[in-house]
């Protein structure tokens, strides 16, 4: 089946395609009649308007860019992708290896004029991408961090902190652990931020910290001033502590609590269950989605606040 | 900053912006000084072509579609793009809930002539994708599974189960279980003809096999013909048993073998790590984008063959 032109439609309508051109834009030169009788042929043929024509006399590209340097959140990228096709607009993905080849797809996207915009997830404190895309001008919404003068969307870090440190609390904990995430990422600094916030206000301390991986967590363990319960950044780094729960000879929850920041599919998979922070990922999407929307009609940037996560309480605590 | 516009490299170069557009599109009309004073000042403003302009004249949007239902293997997605990105093409992505709002996606895209192309992944069994595309007459690429005159890149399941069988029987098993994926995924259904083929040739037996959750582990280790050990057909569902080796009251390897068809971060997440048949999806995306840029050169299906899966040996064997 070839795809249905503007001829096609003339010769079923018998009228000239001109003719079906003023029709199908509204525009003045046909009679009711034929206005009606080629919009119901076009939509019986599955007509559909050129996006490159339409792109060309707006100036828009009805498209909207996401470039991700390895995997990106799934839900994040449906909530976005849900959101756009609302307003009928396409997601552009790229993935890329480094952050030069983003800067030098942003270029490319924008100068080519093959997106409107662009999605931004998981800024870094001095992150290049930020001073790059205020100069070339890109309306673009940030998804985790705060910048002058940019669309973000931002989350609750004290709030979802409070909860979990109030869980732990009510668990019989007084000295608690961080294992941290990748410090570049403004994610994890805003989080153990509001960690160091929320213990010294509830108990008086900060929490003892380090790096994410297991030879880390040992580490922590072996500490005169050894934590009962570890708050992680990053939820695999939680699932491979419990998974290895017998190998550190540690028995949980009850030599250790566990809590993740951040929840998905690895926090069922270990036994027990981790007890994790759970994110409305395709809700920050959604809003990240709606925000660029806006931006695009009005030339103002927002900023937005998703509301905090969840406390999902499993066996690890 | 503004995009560059020809107005722009016309002023810069003292010559009228059609002086400027014969000198960028290669047609006489213009002195071969002008042409590269227009093209070192079109470089130094950062000009490329409105792509919605090429894409109007060469009847090509430059732009190549994926549709999918849930999480997508990243690496492939990954490999897709970057093979993409060699011939200049855009990878468009779309995430969608059920069949019917993948159908939508199709005919809209090819309709509004958004996409040149599409790939799909994962095909099943009677996939009402492959007669909707064909219907339609869009160049596509199977990822998985052969459909007559299709481009496909399709794996080969028999000599990878072949070396997870072999390597089996070193290790002195006999009786081995299959846990199944979904059934209407012709990649499982691959896979599950392999293994009995191969079960067969070396063992003069097919495989028990039951359904994939821990329930259904649990009811094949408490058959009468117990196997020794299991190939999960989906890595999470390998890697979940291993971590409920507790719960189950199993030692592994000793007692139960556990090898995984596909290896992700979750077959080393658990302790001990899952034996696992690593697949190069990074590859298969390449290929597949490859096949598509091809059929979109010459209008001619192909088919290609991946490498078989190297087997990664850990823990549960």
């Amino acid at each position: 089946m070839k795809r249905p032109t503007i001829g096609d439609i003339a010769r079923r309508a018998g009228v000239s395609k001109a003719a079906v051109s003023y029709a199908l834009n509204g525009r003045p030169g046909v009679s009711e009649e034929t206005r009606e009788r080629v919009s119901r042929i076009a939509h019986a043929l599955g007509w559909r308007a050129n996006t490159a024509a339409l792109a060309l006399s707006a100036e828009r590209a009805g498209v909207v860019g996401l470039v991700v340097a390895g995997p990106a959140p799934w839900a994040m990228v449906e909530g976005i992708e849900r959101e756009l096709a609302v307003d009928g607009v396409a997601l552009q993905v790229a993935i890329v290896r480094d952050t030069e080849a983003e800067a030098e797809t942003y270029r490319d996207w924008w100068a080519a004029r093959r997106v409107d915009g662009v999605l931004v997830i998981d800024p870094r404190s001095d992150d290049p991408r930020i001073p790059l895309l205020r100069k070339l001008n890109v309306p673009a919404v940030l998804v985790g961090a705060h910048a002058p003068d940019m669309s973000a969307v931002v989350d609750d870090p004290v709030t979802e902190c409070r909860r979990a440190v109030e869980h732990l609390i009510e668990r019989g904990h007084r000295k608690l652990g961080h294992v941290a995430g990748r410090a570049e990422l403004c994610r994890n600094a805003h989080r153990r931020e509001a960690l160091w916030q929320v213990s010294q206000e509830l108990l008086g301390v900060v929490p003892v910290a380090t790096g994410g991986d297991l030879q880390a967590t040992r580490a922590l363990l072996a500490r005169p001033d050894r934590p009962s319960a570890l708050i992680y950044d990053e939820e695999t780094a939680a699932a491979t502590t419990v998974a290895h729960a017998s190998v550190l000879n540690l028995r949980i929850p009850t030599e250790l609590a566990v809590v993740a920041w951040g929840d998905s599919a690895v926090c069922q998979l270990v036994h027990p269950g981790v007890t994790a922070i759970r994110h409305d990922d395709g809700a920050a999407g959604t809003f990240a989605a709606r925000l660029l929307l806006n931006h695009l009609k009005t030339g103002i940037p927002e900023q937005r606040l998703v509301g905090p996560g969840e406390l999902v309480i499993r066996g690890t605590t």
